[in-house]
């Protein structure tokens, strides 16, 4: 049991909480609250924290739910999790206090977890059948680009790119909007934006910038082919060399006097039509 | 120019800002920032508070481009407020830090305006033509709230409708992600959600429940009727005496192991199928 805020695990997990550098550097991201940990793959778990008290309500039956899951998935393979716990290797109990130290939310439910990031080859993504893809240009809003990342795999995307500068996926704002979905949303950060797009048409994907002045409306346009849409930042759009990419510039008509849509909201409404021009 | 924290007016702005009884109580709100004040129709300004380099900088100008509406839209009528501002009625001149002590916001633009609440009544919404409507039952999420009422104007939504225990339109944080549209989009708060949609039934409105169980795929009805759709409570959706008024429950098809999308995109996606179907 950890009593102490001092601890040098405690005093690491804060500083995962809130360097994006240090998660990167590390390769892992945090993962809070019951609901959230039940959706992680399970070979992807570094460590737990439970505070005692949620252990023995809803941590031990946590633990053999994915003790036996594991067991499932590699019956030869490693000792279950719940034998490793026992050890302290995966599982750490600490305080309450310690908990509200660690935590990122205002009301703790006292489970957290460390897991390691997932990684995506760029090209396997762009090569999937019946390509859908999500390319985000310079995102800034850790809820918007989780609530986007929910959207796509709901909305059947095959890939999500993103530019270097957009927010941080494993930010714990973002990882808690994606209700999951970052468990399994294939996607990838890229340096090179424009290239990245360019490879893609070489590839045969069609690929259409959102815009506010966009020639055509959305959905006049065929996505029962290989499909990629460029969505921009939320104040300022697309860069305009990332733009330039596209093939076709599309725009959402609007009534009102409204100038733009919400970046996610924008994508949502993209993405679906896809999804339903392909369901038909 | 007002120098104190402790000045009356200074205080009514905080229980302002914090106090949504208040707020109804008095009929007011408040806004904040300049593009947001921009969109403020001018006859529902009782009053606004600068800073002096707000004042000189973007205030003034701001000032006389609504004076000119004003004697525009009423020529006979009012004085300009421009001098009215110059008697101290419209215009309060405050310190920067009576400005950062009264301001929502962590980085204040230096603008504040307070603002008559609009009305609508309910009738008048459901005899809209080509009724577009929208039936929020118990929403929470401020920012959610917001944006699901910029959505609903670019959609072309007719009429909001909220039950009583949605979150308030008028909360500071909403109006922001609202980007103007409250000033635009008509709506109306109900006490008796059930007997509101019994009477658009009554009027010939067909009301489909977004529901996740829902029966038929949302893509696959007629939608250029005059219609309705109800969502619900972003954790535990539309309550049963509500979900059980509509005529027909309609589903968005997901793709992956989502479980639910959110409320604003789900709406989103919902009032842009109406509005691509109205267009065809």
């Amino acid at each position: 049991m950890i009593t102490s805020t001092s601890n040098v695990k405690i005093k690491e997990i804060v500083q995962l909480q809130k360097k994006s550098r240090l998660r990167n550097e590390r390769g892992i991201f945090l993962v809070e609250g019951l609901r959230m940990v039940q959706e992680i793959p399970m070979e992807r778990i570094e460590k737990m924290y439970m505070t005692e008290e949620f252990y023995k309500k809803k941590g031990k039956a946590l633990l053999q739910e994915q003790a036996m899951s594991r067991k499932r998935a590699s019956p030869q393979g490693k000792e279950p999790l719940r034998e490793e716990a026992a050890q302290g290797k995966v599982l750490e109990l600490v305080t309450p206090t310690v908990f509200s130290y660690m935590s990122d939310t205002k009301t703790p439910q006292g489970v957290l977890a460390v897991v390691r990031q997932g990684g995506f080859a760029k090209e396997a993504l762009m090569d999937a059948k019946d390509a859908h893809l999500l390319v985000l240009d310079n995102i800034q809003d850790p809820g918007n680009l989780g609530t986007i990342f929910r959207t796509a795999e709901a909305a059947g995307v095959t890939g999500v790119f993103l530019s270097r500068d957009c927010a941080d996926i494993y930010n714990p704002k973002t990882v808690r909007s994606t209700m999951g979905a970052i468990f399994r949303q294939p996607f990838v950060y890229v340096e090179d934006l424009p290239g990245t797009i360019a490879r893609m048409k070489e590839k045969g994907i069609c690929v259409f910038a959102a815009h506010l002045q966009g020639e055509r409306s959305y959905d006049r346009e065929d996505y029962r082919k290989k499909t990629a849409f460029l969505v921009g930042n939320e104040g300022n759009g697309l860069r305009r060399e990332v733009e330039e990419m596209a093939d076709v510039r599309v725009r959402i008509p609007m009534a009102g006097r409204a100038e733009s849509l919400n970046a996610a909201i924008a994508a949502g409404v993209l993405m679906f039509e896809v999804a339903r021009q392909r369901r038909e």
